[in-house]
């Protein structure tokens, strides 16, 4: 694979970055060299700083949010202005209660995939899964030359290898103050804070006018790399006149600013001092290297060493160590088998499983299943994330375990053990007050996080009329003339399942919520192909719906009733094989209601001998 | 049934209830005569006011929580004093994402039926599922006598109408003040304020000495029916000496003062006079019945009618009427058929589905399936509840669905809609200071709830040593010399399904949730009693597996694999039956997980003829 650097043009590094490079990352300009890859970027051109005048009667733009509209993920957002096309993101969604079985969720790509022709690129923000997860899914079917910072690809380059993609890949490096070239568009990457380095905003250029899509982004004085949101390059854009803005609508709920991730940092030194002598264990996002940083340096303070636990913890920290945005010194690091030949006191032990996963690290600590880690009583454990809408009761039960078993859990509503990484609703109207976009479209969110983001822009002076609250595949057509939804394309959910891509429908899902609820009863029997006489059974067989050893007396009801059934079918001649299953379906079915008040599945095999 | 009042022994009305009865149910003691049934409650003695000496020597007496910890529901404790027992509380919990299809959750009452010569009476603290649902289970078992204050037995006795069992069930009134004999026990019942009214906790005597139990309750100083907790009573048992306190864990996490339910009803007014010309539709919890005075008191004021929604909502609205708790006057009710006479603007309709519950009178609403309501836009739906951990996501989706359209949804997070009915932190700090027990025994709540009640107790002076963090089943003795944990007895969950009780164990469920993984796959076939010769099949059914239609590749390959093994058993001389089967099931498992990552659960049946 190539591994040349993408040839964006440059803009002066921003003080703070070189900063933080010297703090934490000597080495980083030769490392680069070594595992960033990555073909060469296409023709990029200097930033423009003068005011442009708003562009007359020109054709609009087209914005299609095909992902990450009234949901929180699977984000993903097509540009269209004549016949160029690029996208933003293509991330995944994590399936509910809704759809069993199911592993992940992506966007449908069938737009997509109808206009490769013209699709120029694939624009990333940032690393997190809802941006970047459903990528091998796409590149699959289309191989579209994607653009990220070093971060960003580093990530998606680990995902690529998974699935053996790696080296087709077009993967192009860029840096905050890069403009790149797609057809009729430039795109301007600006540096943004969030809970995952290298994270930009995106400036979009066209004839129509500049769009500012945010990213996911929060406003942090004082983030851990000291390299703060660029707010003078916003400023500039509103000063230059932004025709649209899209921004994150994650925490549109929440008043005031998001605290800074270093409050984080202060809470685990008046933890880590109150351990003393006790063992100590972190589960966070395996992708917030800052909070990771911040663990290894308290570690470091207090002479412990760091063992990491879980697929993905571990994966992150190599290649965000490799990377050089983690500073993994002192020889901090130890392997989680070695654990073993150090004291509690000497050890911090990092897992995944903040979000009470049932697969991952922390809870199978908790439930006595790690190899390496046995709860004693004393331990600390530092639950350091807050729980996703829907894993509530997930994280609940693992800190109610940790507990039973002795140990000492620290979780959110306790401590300041975590902080968001989006924007509150003060910062969104300071993003607002300083963008001062002609329209808005709240990006990001479940519609009440939409409309509460429309409600905040209407606060800071948008004009009601100017605010387009879009559902998924809705074709946003803009230009200095005018905003509308001028038509809807088709987008939604595709259903991943092991390595089924989309052959979980409406129909199985159905079915698996149905066996859930009550189980399956087989009614299995063998007939003589001419005569339509049963030759054997019926016979039952079921699962999920009682325990059968326990219930012989409603089964051998069961087997009466079919019988019943099956005489009254051959004495009325009725010998259509779906015919006889629906008298014994339906016959099954009211009996069991009326006996039980329950509904299993009612499954008739008629076999023909 | 007889319908006489219990003859315990009257203590003043407190002030503050006899101002309430005029407020709102001028009628109340001639409905009393009618409504409320009931057996006389035995014995009772006057209230002692001198100060107790400790008693000394004396065996201990022993309080064993059947239910309530570790877990939020099926509170049920079991007090007993050498061969005297009675029970308090009797509840319910609801199913998880692990108990699918299960109705209810009760608790195993196997200690209970094997003491039931023993046990007095079943006292009652308030009238909310999770301490009263499971009474029917238990009466079909033991009819205990039941003791609880008016408004609490009026739901149970709707409760057992249900159930066929209110003509025989031993209902007896109390009212705060009372106090009954049972066995070697007295119980005081005393006035708390809570989501519910005429709650109380109970104040119960033996030789071993005093125990308080507060039920759910929080310190309201302006509640809506101006009776406030009697911390009056509480302070002078804290004077006369306390051995242990039980009280609610619920809130434990929660800094601060619960708000009073006062500050709703100033939300509801700010919010019935933004609405305008547009209708009001209030999804809240149906028991909380000062809730629903405040949404009708404000309806009354701006001139709208209610209409009720929702079937646990009309009987709750029906019984607390009737019994003179809900004072619906101005003939401000009407039926929800009743709706279409009248514009948006003189209506509110009150419903159920405040925790987003699929089958409630809300969702049905939002999905556009109620029969009465349907939304347009500008409609005003006021969600006056919090989630319950668990139903963050399915209230958050019916609000989602419900703004999309069009309706103007106000919920927690952005006002005053809901408080809470638990004590927070400085509450249950201040009954603990009040209280002074010797002992502290956290309930109500899961680990995490009880750990940090713990501390609280142990912030307020109460000896580390002193406060047991109980097991469901643990039997606590307890004297003024010492606390143990003395034994552990039978304890545990009993799972509804429908009629069955218990039918549905840890076989079926995991059954269960392996069918709603990845659904099931019947391979069937009809095999020569004599010769073992496959005479028809094998056949393959599927469900919740993959479209059928669109994997008939798939399904194919399935049967060739069932053919080659069949064939292979019957060469090598494998006739047994079960043989057949682990081949089968082995050799489709393994090919399919290759092929497609799933684990589907294979079931082989062989039938023969």
């Amino acid at each position: 694979m190539a591994k040349t650097f993408g040839k964006t043009e440059k803009k002066q590094t921003p003080k703070t970055n070189a900063k933080q490079k010297a703090k934490y990352t000597p080495k980083k300009n030769n490392k680069n060299q070594k595992t960033t890859n990555k073909k060469a970027a296409p023709k990029t051109a200097k930033r423009t700083y003068k005011k442009s005048s708003a562009p007359k009667n020109t054709k609009p733009i087209k914005i299609i949010p095909l992902g990450g509209l009234d949901e929180i993920g699977k984000n993903i957002t097509l540009y269209a202005y004549g016949d160029d096309m690029f996208l933003v993101d293509c991330g995944m969604s994590f399936p509910d209660e809704e759809t069993p079985g199911i592993d992940i969720v992506i966007p449908d790509f069938t737009f997509v995939l109808e206009n490769k022709d013209k699709i120029k690129g694939l624009v990333l923000t940032h690393g997190h899964e809802d941006h970047i997860g459903a990528i091998p899914y796409l590149l699959k079917n289309f191989n579209v030359p994607i653009y990220g910072t070093r971060l960003t690809l580093g990530l998606v380059e680990g995902k690529l290898k998974e699935h053996r993609l790696d080296s087709s890949a077009k993967l192009n490096v860029v840096k905050p103050g890069d403009i790149i070239k797609l057809g009729a568009f430039s795109v301007e990457f600006i540096h943004v804070n969030h809970s995952i380095p290298d994270a930009v905003a995106v400036a979009v250029r066209c004839p129509a006018g500049l769009i500012v899509q945010t990213g996911d982004f929060k406003i942090d004085a004082t983030p851990i790399d000291d390299y703060v949101i660029d707010m003078a390059r916003f400023a500039e854009l509103g000063k230059e006149g932004v025709l649209a803005l899209l921004s994150d609508s994650t925490n549109a709920e929440r008043p005031g600013f998001t605290a800074s991730e270093r409050i984080v940092g202060e809470s685990f030194a008046n933890l880590f001092a109150k351990a003393g002598k006790h063992r100590i264990i972190v589960a966070t996002f395996s992708s917030n290297i800052h909070r990771i940083q911040q663990i290894i340096d308290e570690a470091v303070r207090c002479g412990r060493k760091v063992a990491v636990s879980g697929r993905s913890m571990i994966n992150v920290v190599n290649i965000a160590a490799e990377l050089g945005y983690l500073n993994v010194y002192n020889n901090v690091l130890i392997d989680i088998d070695a654990i073993k030949k150090y004291n509690p006191e000497q050890l911090v032990i990092i897992t995944t499983g903040s979000q009470g996963e049932p697969m991952s690290a922390l809870h199978r600590i908790a439930a006595g299943e790690h190899r390496n880690v046995d709860i004693v009583p004393g331990d600390m454990i530092i639950i350091s994330a807050t729980p996703i809408p829907g894993n509530e009761k997930l994280v609940g039960k693992v800190i109610n375990v940790l507990m039973k078993r002795g140990a000492n859990v620290v979780y959110e509503k306790m401590y300041d053990v975590h902080v968001s990484g989006h924007a509150c609703q003060d910062e969104l109207k300071l993003m607002l007050s300083i963008i001062k976009p002609k329209y808005f479209i709240p990006v990001h969110g479940e519609q009440k996080h939409l409309v509460k983001h429309s409600a905040l822009a209407q606060s800071v002076g948008v004009d009601d009329k100017n605010i387009i609250v879009a559902t998924n595949g809705n074709v946003i057509e803009l230009n200095n003339k005018g905003i509308k939804i001028a038509e809807t394309v088709q987008a939604g959910r595709v259903l991943v399942d092991g390595l089924g891509v989309g052959d979980v429908g409406s129909i199985v899902l159905r079915d698996r919520i149905h066996l859930a609820e009550h189980g399956i009863i087989i009614i299995v029997l063998a007939m003589d192909a001419v005569s339509g006489e049963v030759v054997s059974g019926p016979d039952i067989v079921s699962r999920g719906f009682v325990y059968v050893k326990e219930s012989e007396e409603l089964m051998s009801e069961i087997t009466e009733l079919s019988c019943d059934i099956l005489e009254k079918c051959y004495l009325s001649n009725i010998y259509d094989r779906n015919a006889i299953k629906g008298k014994l379906r339906d016959g099954v079915s009211r009996y069991l209601y009326e006996k039980t008040r329950r509904s299993p599945m009612i499954l008739p095999i008629i076999m023909e001998v």
